[in-house]
């Protein structure tokens, strides 16, 4: 299959996009520094992927954050920061390849999963919530075959590591990376699957 | 106490005001057409409702609304069409009360519920959940003895009976009203009530 990664330079889409190597399938890497540009926050740059990048299977998005912000405190902006990018940019981006993908093709977005209720995770939680309902729900309204699905990790033991922080509550990219491909390769729509730690 | 009920004229907030009056409290009505002037969508006209009403103890929205929309045909616009006033409006009205309202106040908001899911509801759902998980993870860090929930309606009788529908899968608008009332009149913060038909 021909598949675009969102976000194949971060640290869940590099494992992610070598993942789906291995498996044997042509991997096409984006994120906003190329090779091939797209922002998830400009949905003209979402729109121009598809056309400048034909006859694709699959997309993954594993790309744009929904960062911690205080409920109180937090300026408008910064509460929001997950808005453009992961919340609405992902919506988009679902909507879009249903015009672009081939016959039967499969979109994959990125949620999250707080495992204890996160300071400062209020937003964050809307949009984990609010993109799986969206992915349930869309599901069932898909044309030509097509194919939605979400994975919703906690914490990537790569992510803790690189904070400094006790990396053992976290799940290795590379675990988290199965689950994706599994989700591209499977044949199931509508479904959102948390990757924590047991 | 002094409760602001936004969108008080329509069939949800004409219910949940007359019920608030007839708990004794005083009701100050309020919507893009007054008597109180608000836009759910125009931030600053949220912040202004503040100002201009001065000593509130309770905050209800049950205005704005997610409109149903195709997932694959209808434009940006017509698709996120619950996105500024339902989701974010009531997001940003929460965050701003946090600051104006008297100790102990309580904000309470409204999503609702899809008891199937509902053709062109995607973005509806999204909307629901979201707005649910961000009471939910919300309630944790609110200040000052301050209560935060949310009220998730399925179809309201007299809406059905509004667009000619069965009315049967309906709540009355009076048994929904009494939710929200006993919301603020109660002490439980982070909740979220669906109320659907039996
Ligand atoms: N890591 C974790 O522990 C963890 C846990 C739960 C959920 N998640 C979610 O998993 C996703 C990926 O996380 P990560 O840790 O791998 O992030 P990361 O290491 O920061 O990588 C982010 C990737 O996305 C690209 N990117 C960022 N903003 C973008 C935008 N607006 N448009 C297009 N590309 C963009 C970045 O490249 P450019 O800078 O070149 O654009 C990079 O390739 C996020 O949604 C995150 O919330 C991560
Ligand atoms: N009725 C149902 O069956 C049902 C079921 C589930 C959930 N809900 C939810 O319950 C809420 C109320 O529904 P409803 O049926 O009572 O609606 P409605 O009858 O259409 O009334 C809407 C009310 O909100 C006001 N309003 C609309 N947009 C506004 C905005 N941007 N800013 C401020 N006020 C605004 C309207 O007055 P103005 O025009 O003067 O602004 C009116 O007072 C909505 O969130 C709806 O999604 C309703």
């Amino acid at each position: 299959m021909k598949i675009v990664v969102i976000g194949a330079s971060g640290i869940v889409g590099t494992a992610v996009a070598e993942e789906l190597t291995g498996r044997g399938h042509e991997v096409v890497r984006a994120s906003r520094r190329g090779p091939v540009v797209v922002d998830m926050a400009e949905p003209a740059t979402v729109e121009e992927l598809f056309r400048s990048v034909p006859d694709v299977d699959a997309v993954v998005c594993c790309a744009a954050n929904a960062p911690t912000a205080d409920l109180v405190e937090a300026p408008d902006d910064e509460f929001l920061a997950g808005l453009p990018g992961k919340l609405l940019g992902q919506v988009r981006l679902a909507r879009a390849a249903l015009h672009h993908l081939r016959d039967g093709g499969s979109v994959t977005l990125t949620g999250g999963t707080f495992v204890e209720p996160m300071p400062g995770g209020s937003f964050g939680a809307l949009v984990n919530a609010g993109l799986a309902a969206f992915v349930e729900a869309a599901a069932g309204e898909l044309p030509r075959g097509l194919r939605l699905n979400l994975v919703a990790p906690g914490w990537v033991r790569e992510s803790l590591e690189a904070f400094g922080w006790d990396p053992d509550p976290g799940v290795p990219a590379a675990e988290v990376a199965r689950v994706y491909a599994d989700l591209v390769d499977g044949t199931g729509t509508g479904q959102v699957v948390p990757v924590t730690a047991r």
